[in-house]
């Protein structure tokens, strides 16, 4: 029998800050940086799973510890078992309760998390040969609802409710696999907005994504009204009337700046407005929800965990739900964050950007549209244009939409070149 | 001008989990861990500034590496500069970006900021000459203003409402706070109720806390019912009819089972329920507030910011508001909780225990006595009997009151002997 046997840990980090790509109203010089994790077996195959955790810079260091704290719940223990019941591990690590005395299921201590449960998917998903949305999407509804702890969640979704929601969705799933991989999933781009990029730069940006075929971009906005105004009309003209303009104010207001914020950009017709406050302001997003209609709010990015995003779901607060693949515990989180959204009839536009979260949350909205919603209406994935040449099988974009992944695993694992070239030196 | 020269920390563990102190529903064997700073200046008074983050054991190394990363923001400003402005010093460690990220302003990399702004006050009112609680109760409602960062306040409180709150509590400040010197603070206890004690332990220290004046007690509740009756009961004999009893589940439970419990439970009379569910359940909470009624629900020890604490407040989660020293972001974040609690007259009612935190948290509930809430009706601080030995100026309770303290500081400061004889080391 097969046991994991390494858990090697290392802390990436890329200058991003240098060019101010990734800048916006909070994070005006991101250096776009990973807390790695690879797990090795001593099985035959040589398979390893790679996970991490998405950081800014500094501090990765300290994201890289607190993964270092799991170490004894993965290493000595049975490979098949363990990938056979990752429900069952999730429950071990997160109520570990010394780690979870740090959080409790929030920030560095439950991200960490989520880089072991993500890894440990990635080896599932190469030892299974496939990538893993469909490695998620042949699942039963019952393995399925078996990945998910419900204890915080049964008051909006029991596991039955979970279990008949899934089943519903069984006839189809053939087609809609088929679908993605003859026709991809949808995309929408960031490339033109970042905060730090002049007026010139805006414009040449977002007529290059029409060229390339997005149907949305994304600008962010916050720093200043006046600047917000100019910068939304120039990309309205840049991309033309056809082309969705969604603004993103990175947690930057208060409630009521928020609403008058909107308000005074809406002329130019936004597609959402994302993170218009504190993420865990979810009666804050109820009321800048009311405040703006008809514009939808998007969030969710910042949502530390299921119960976070559940009640932003139960008060109406948010009409896009942005699940990040890093911010939570990991896969098995986001499985049940998915099914919140689907019990609640709300889209999912996942997050992504910074390092390697386009490679890895594309699987989990292929999965949804595979196996929980069962649909691609008014849904995009987030897509930036950094940092991709790092990874093994980086995610592709054509004509404004996903490329649905062949390969086994995750999308998590690094080229090792670029895992020697980026660890970081500290001084 | 002085400066600050020196940024010392250490990993502090003690093994209480050998002898089931501090045992609950969620935490069954937690060790009792400080992850401890010392700030240091070149002024010739010597004072050194004392604070920590509280953890029950793994991960206290990560939090220590966490407060490590906030070096900078210290080592080389000038002392009494920063001293005079530590609003703006907290808000220049909350908005630190790249650390903001690990939370955003939440669990280890929020605590962090705590530590450092804890270990700070502690050096002011070393400096001051005076105990920490008469330092913030002689600044001036403009400068406990300047303390708060308002940004995801607003909606509920405006700086010039809490302006307003504050200068109404001015009349009475010197008299509430002759009185505190006089017959201090009340305290309830603990120490009888922690689910690893047998039924024998737990009734003896019932009679022992009545004999030593507690009027009253908590139980830990939550991991399973019957027990949970049979041990209310127990106590409910012990202690007769006229001490108080709360319960706390240590968040086991999902909201329909929170009720159902608690109502299960209500027949012996219950002075409060405590952390029933998820502590960001803010929905639920204020559910399970509905549900049992008209037993208060208490919560706020694990909240991890202001805008959790606002949000409890705001649907009427809570009647009974736990401030915890060290879960949020020092004193300066603990000021905006008692600012909203007494904007939505909640009485606060602090979580103590584990390591220094009786010794810290009641400086706050003074403060907020002598110059915010006004009052002591039905306000109780915990009290739990364990490792105050360890501490330089030790919390003292007589005949169930806090003795108000006098000396200098903010109570952090342990023993150096302690600080040798407990610091980890790792293998």
């Amino acid at each position: 029998m097969p046991r994991f046997t390494s858990f090697i840990t290392d802390d990436v980090r890329f200058p991003t800050s240098q060019h101010l790509d990734g800048s916006d109203a909070m994070n005006p010089d991101p250096d776009y940086s990973a807390a790695y994790l690879r797990v090795g077996t001593d099985a035959a195959d040589g398979h390893v799973g790679h996970g991490f955790v998405f950081t800014i810079g500094r501090g990765n260091d300290v994201q890289v510890a607190a993964i270092d704290l799991l170490r004894d719940h993965v290493v000595g223990r049975d490979v098949e078992a363990t990938l056979a019941d990752l429900g069952g591990l999730w429950r071990e690590l997160v109520h570990d309760s010394q780690v979870r005395w740090l959080g409790p299921e929030k920030g560095i201590a439950h991200m960490a998390i989520g880089a072991v449960v993500n890894a440990l998917w990635d080896l599932r998903a190469k030892r299974e040969g496939r990538p893993l949305w469909q490695v998620l999407a042949a699942m039963s509804p019952a393995e399925i609802v078996s990945l998910v702890d419900f204890r915080y969640l049964t008051d909006v979704l029991t596991p039955s409710e979970a279990l008949e929601l899934l089943e519903k969705a069984v006839p189809g799933r053939e087609e809609r696999a088929a679908e993605l991989l003859r026709a991809g999933y949808p995309a929408y781009t960031t490339t033109p907005g970042w905060l730090g990029y002049d007026d010139a730069k805006l414009v040449r940006l977002c007529r290059e994504a029409v060229a390339d075929g997005y149907t949305q971009i994304k600008l962010k906005v916050g720093a200043n009204l006046c600047d917000d105004v100019r910068r939304v009309a120039l990309a309205r003209e840049a991309v033309g009337e056809d082309v969705a303009i969604a603004i993103d104010a990175n947690q930057r207001w208060g409630v009521a700046e928020a609403i008058d914020w909107v308000r005074a950009l809406a002329p130019s017709s936004i597609a959402w407005i994302e993170e218009p406050t504190s993420p865990d302001d979810v009666i804050g997003h109820a009321t800048i929800a009311r405040g703006v209609r008809p514009i939808p709010v998007a969030a969710g990015e910042h949502a530390a965990n299921r119960v976070m995003v559940k009640q932003l779901l139960q008060v109406r607060a948010i009409e896009v739900l942005q699940i990040d693949a890093c911010r939570v515990a990991g896969v098995n989180e986001n499985v049940a964050n998915l099914l919140l959204a689907a019990k609640f009839g709300v889209r999912v536009c996942p997050h992504a950007g910074g390092v390697g979260l386009c490679e890895t949350v594309q699987h989990l909205a292929m999965f949804d549209f595979v196996a929980v919603s069962g649909t691609l209406a008014d849904r995009v994935i987030e897509y930036v244009d950094h940092l991709h040449e790092h990874f093994v099988t980086p995610a592709v974009v054509r004509r404004g939409r996903y490329v649905a992944p062949t390969a086994p695993g995750s999308g998590a694992q690094m080229l090792a070149d670029s895992l020697a070239a980026h660890r970081y030196h500290h001084d």
